[in-house]
């Protein structure tokens, strides 16, 4: 029998739902409706089209074969009604209604048989002073991206500060110094960026990377206010003020559950509608997908909230199933991501040490940094990955990576995505069947040398100091606690530091160290480098052979300490 | 207690498992035996080493840290001893001895505690008259890489025929023909190259794609004899004859495994030899690992043959830690492969079809045109996607891709290889989560549109033909068995082939569809085509619903045609 079918938002969750639906069951009616006049667009696109990658706006509400997804394309199309410049204003649940109040005022109440909340989510907005001043932007939804583009084109922006670390914030600061040639300043009030998607050292990286492209960066600050008469003037941190013409605020997104719960259905400890497998709200005729609902964190099994435009797409085709009558399952997810810096590329799925540690795991991390491809040919470039693995089971929680070839990146974290619901341990990263030709990887994969460092680590036969620890020791020599770094490199490359550092610094290449080993100053902590790490571990294992069992090894070495910005 | 550890041959397995086993055991004693000069070299490097890629040869038998790893190196950095030039004659099994002869011609006999072998394997060689002539060459080995470099530096080489079109025979026709403009001819006894590995229009596109490089293929042609007097001349197959300077044969690899048959131990259907998960021969002292053993194929569960580089290598570990009184388990592989041709990747992982089919799977096969990444994105890529899978348990048996950006490419492949083994349905492809952004991805990425055309082909929605069924009817046109190209496009990309084939095409935009369906002449049987598939599956819904039940869908579109190159 024909349905009559109510979606409220049609971005992406919405849009996707109603247009699975319609393929399903053709003869039945579905409405969109949704308060902006812009519906089915990919905002996720909004900070390319900023930065010129993208020159259109209507690009990114554009099909792939280039037709414009607005009312006309549904209505012929995909045979959907769309009203835009639409509000619901209530569900009345009982009576299977919902109350709308178009723009020019006038109200209607439309009968439902099933609904669907495709509300989305509204760019957080700090509480401070200043903040409703012109010039002042979130980067949410294609009005604003307009406006920030109409004024960087027209050369109306020198300094721009971006408020928040995170993704968006991120790729704006890109988009604004790469392309526009923006002073670009990100104020970031957690102490790295990326905070509990990545651990600091990867931060340190991406940030790193960023520096070296102009962009400015101001961690572990607090913007305490937006100053300015007419238009924006600076941004008011703890510490600071920073002179600007533009500031974009990136602090998160709060899902909009106003309508779900007034109409008194369940909202969860994230603050997002809770739903079950089939997506279904605790009302059973009523959806929810997308940006406005909570889902499950396969790997922690906790509710979460993921607001990505992937997730929108694929739950919205789950809820068009299930609408049919179908009993498709969106079990959760592992939170896969990535933001492209430069010509980098910061990813990750599942849980960072931090989130795992704080989600009450017993966990540790170990980084790898191994070439992308084989070390002999030409295009390789280095990429370093860390994993994040409960101690006890030796259960893979999470893994992160950044690299200089993007795809290469993302490659390598949705093969481990795609398994990290199944609970696997340290040795199917080790055994992890990656397809080997010297242009795309190498013979022993970076994937592979990652789980094997895990495990070597647990097995207590690898015992590494990372970058920040590394940092740390150093920054301490010559006040008490003694550590001498032995450089396993070959001379070349590590005779230099001995002779720079006399006291701290011995160079003895691992080959050598066999017939070199009393050379090595007694008393002193030993700490063994190389350039990734490999060289430095074999000498950990043959010091122990030796008997000392004490030194610790720099995971990624000297590559890793430069990409954390560790100037030796 | 410290062990004595033999292990013969040292390319990849060898040297891995001896390198690994050492680092659990520094006390135990190990000897890598082989007959060559050179041990542990990325062999599949040399097709990259003849094209200049890697312009000296002792780079591939480099580490990542430049040194090579010769005798030398495995003394000083592994404290293993290394015999080369040496071959080992025979297993005495019951004195727990080898017999070794060293190119003086002296010989020995050896203890061991516990043996590996890695004899790796052998190039085929076709029993065809001119096999010993000059100038023709197998590429498995690095004296044959160094010969082969040597005359096409020289410039002594105008045309080449490569027998054989699987991974080596293409890299080996790129290294040419790109990089010093050699004529080259590829000759596959095969109806396609890469039989078994891809569908014949995954071949086509790779091999078409080669061609428009210079590479010239001879298909389904049977190599008869080489000819020459002083040194190479010609090839003549069944068909032709066509002259050559240089011939490289590349028509497989066969294990070595006579030393073990000699032994008594078990050798299998594949020709390899036996091994259990934990790489044991059937001697419980006797290890076997690389491209002398036999595995497990994970999908289909009979045993398998897969000679590459990045198997032996995470074999050699397993074997390294259970000489060590390990239990590490290797349980088989999906057959993960990536070739590269030119710019382009074609890449698989677990059956194609044709060898699900002949593993006696009741199979179907499902492809897919999508771009790699967000569409309005500037560097997008076409990328085709072929799913294999079993009708009526819907599981993923395989999966095969083809693209210009290898990268991405290789990591969808990879994603998918991850859960082979855990016989996924096509619902968990549907479902794929894939790190999300516009530069990298697409909201609703190819992988998942895979995984719900797979759905809607099975659940009878989607009614696909492939290229070769469309060429094959699209031929047949004027001799009885008339059919109707329905093009959904728009008309500016529609009408110009309406107009050059009026009583084959008609050009009835996807939108306009149901208002213009009577436009569509009776008695026809219909086929839709767009550009990538996506509106003539919508209008093949549309049509359904309209009454039209027998309607097929071109799947991949006009882009999967032009690519399987059928010029239309």
């Amino acid at each position: 029998m024909a349905q009559n079918i109510i979606i409220v938002g049609g971005v992406a969750l919405g849009s996707k739902a109603a247009c699975r639906f319609k393929r399903l069951e053709p003869k039945s009616h579905v409405t969109i409706i949704d308060q902006d006049r812009y519906i089915s667009y990919g905002g996720c696109g909004i900070p390319f089209y900023v930065s010129g990658d993208v020159s259109d706006v209507n690009d990114l509400r554009k099909t792939s074969f280039h037709m414009v997804r607005d009312e006309a394309f549904f209505h012929n199309c995909k045979d959907i009604d769309v009203l835009t410049q639409t509000r619901v204003e209530k569900i009345d649940r009982e009576n299977k209604t919902v109350q709308i109040r178009r723009m020019d005022g006038s109200t209607d109440t439309l009968a439902y048989d099933q609904l669907v909340l495709g509300t989305g989510s509204r760019p957080r907005r700090l509480p401070i002073p200043g903040i409703d001043l012109p010039m002042v932007y979130t980067a949410a939804n294609l009005n604003d991206a307009q406006a920030i583009k109409e004024v960087v084109t027209k050369g109306q922006v020198e300094r721009a500060v971006i408020i928040g670390g995170g993704f968006i914030g991120l790729e704006m600061a890109e988009a604004l110094a790469d392309m526009w040639e923006v002073e670009t300043t990100v104020v970031e009030y957690c102490d790295q960026i990326m905070p509990g998607f990545v651990s600091s050292m990867f931060a340190r990286m991406a940030q790193q990377q960023m520096e070296q492209h102009g962009v400015h960066f101001y961690i572990s600050e607090e913007v305490k206010a937006i100053e300015g008469t007419d238009t924006v003037e600076a941004v008011v941190t703890n510490k600071r003020r920073i002179e600007a013409d533009l500031v974009i605020m990136s602090v998160g997104a709060i899902p909009n559950v106003d309508l779900a719960r007034d109409a008194g259905l369940q909202i969860g400890k994230t603050g997002a509608i809770v739903v079950d497998e089939y997506l279904r709200t605790t009302d059973p005729v009523i959806y929810a997908g997308g940006d406005c609902a909570e889902i499950r964190n396969l790997v922690s099994g906790q509710p979460a909230y993921f607001p990505l435009g992937s997730m929108a797409n694929r739950q919205g085709r789950v809820i068009g199933t299930n609408l049919a009558g179908g009993k498709a399952v969106f079990k959760g997810a592992v939170g896969s991501f990535v933001v492209k810096t430069f010509e980098a590329a910061l990813a990750g799925a599942g849980l960072s040490l931090s989130s795992a540690l704080k989600a009450g795991f017993d966990a540790v991390s170990v980084q790898v940094a191994q070439l992308d491809r084989a070390h002999f040919y030409p295009g390789k470039a280095m990429m370093h990955l860390e994993l994040v693995v409960e101690k006890e089971t030796r259960r893979v929680l999470g893994i992160q990576g950044f690299g200089d070839q993007g795809d290469a990146v993302v490659g390598r974290i949705d093969t481990v995505a795609a398994i990290l619901e199944d609970r696997p341990t340290i040795d199917r990263i080790s055994n992890m069947e990656v397809a080997y030709s010297p242009p795309f990887s190498s013979a022993m994969d970076i994937l592979n040398a990652l789980g094997n460092t895990a495990e070597n680590m647990l097995d207590g036969r690898y015992r590494p100091i990372n970058a920040e620890e590394f940092a740390e020791k150093w920054s301490c020599n010559g006040d008490g606690d003694e550590c001498l770094i032995l450089d396993c490199r070959a001379r070349q490359d590590g005779e230099a530091f001995a002779q720079k550092y006399p006291d701290r610094w011995i160079n003895i290449p691992q080959d050598e160290l066999r017939q070199r080993v009393g050379e090595i100053p007694p008393g002193k902590k030993l700490i063994l480098l190389c350039n990734t790490g490999v060289r430095s571990y074999e000498a950990q294992l043959n010091l122990k052979e030796m008997g000392r069992d004490d030194p610790l090894s720099v995971q990624g070495g000297i590559v890793t300490l430069n990409k954390c910005g560790l100037d030796l």
